[in-house]
């Protein structure tokens, strides 16, 4: 099973690597980190990572999984992304994104009239490209799973791990990562931080 | 404040990434990848990580974020992690581990009589080295921070930001994140896994 993990500059790393823990060591997966050439991407605060394949090579994968990042706008622009989308999904059993990684779906068409997450400062700006945007952490439609914000694509991964290999392989990779969250703080959802906090990062990530 | 996350071959991507998107975006930080070599480092399921500097040249740090990775007991053996654990820790306002990061500290004598965690399966191990284990998901003892298996890297790692840069920094954070964990599953502990499960994990991770 050929499990394609995007890259591009500016990603954000743990959009890609939770994702990436709990599908990546299944014994029936190949992973592919595949980029636009093969230089190392330097992700969102520098960590830089090695693409093993590139767009022009990779014509398929069984999972594909896009993740987000604070650059998405110029992703989306650049469009290279989007284009290889375009020609790799229809080949994927399952096509997933985490964050503003939806973006570049809806960019590819993917999300058209599709129930679809984002991160929550980037609802309105999925809307715009055409899903029907759901405020669950994570929502599968069909042969598409999408996640919320960054830390959501641990929770869209082992829901999809669920669906591919069943519930109790899932359990299994729950419990070797030891994902048994406790965060020490309540502000993780803009229904639990406070309106305050919830304005300042909406104006950080969104920019109004 | 310079962070350095430390690279190793075999080591799980995860348990480095959740500290560094936590800590790697503060304004204060420069982050630092440092591993034996310059060469790309191959963690554990193929993501290849490029390191920017070595145990040879960095010789201090104000953060040093040790990950875990299933050839614990390998890297133990090589000793090359410890040998620079014991240089630089004197140098560090905070040394953390996650998961079986924490016997890499145990054996550089960090740990010694303190109170520390680990991955739920290597409490056995951490204690053995002589460290007081605790079964906490995140132990703050002084300088020393230390969390649980692989997804406790976010914890441990929000917990230390609190404490570097106070609560409300560590809040924004979470929320910039959306660290909003609803687990798809309830086996990501021992005490809520099945002990069928506990047990055959058990024996994937310590071989017993």
């Amino acid at each position: 099973m050929d499990v394609a993990f995007v890259l591009y500059p500016d990603m954000t790393a743990l959009d890609l690597v939770g994702p990436y823990e709990v599908l990546g060591h299944q014994p029936e997966v190949t992973a592919h980190f595949v980029a636009a050439s093969l230089d190392p991407v330097r992700t969102d605060a520098g960590l830089t990572i090695m693409p093993t394949t590139t767009f022009d090579v990779l014509d398929r994968a069984d999972v594909i999984v896009v993740p987000g990042g604070a650059a998405w706008a110029e992703v989306l622009e650049e469009g290279v992304v989007a284009a290889w989308l375009r020609k790799v999904h229809p080949t994927a059993t399952w096509t997933t994104s985490v964050c503003s990684g939806s973006t570049l779906l809806a960019q590819a068409g993917i999300l058209d009239g599709r129930p679809a997450t984002t991160h929550w400062a980037l609802r309105d700006e999925l809307a715009a490209r055409g899903a029907v945007v759901s405020t669950d952490r994570v929502v599968v439609d069909g042969s598409v799973v999408t996640g919320a914000g960054v830390a959501a694509g641990i929770d869209m991964a082992l829901t999809l791990a669920g669906r591919i290999w069943g519930d109790d392989r899932a359990e299994f990779t729950q419990l070797v990562i030891e994902y048994d969250p406790r965060p020490p703080y309540r502000a993780g959802s803009p229904e639990t931080a406070s309106a305050e906090l919830v304005a300042f990062v909406r104006g950080v990530i969104v920019g109004s």
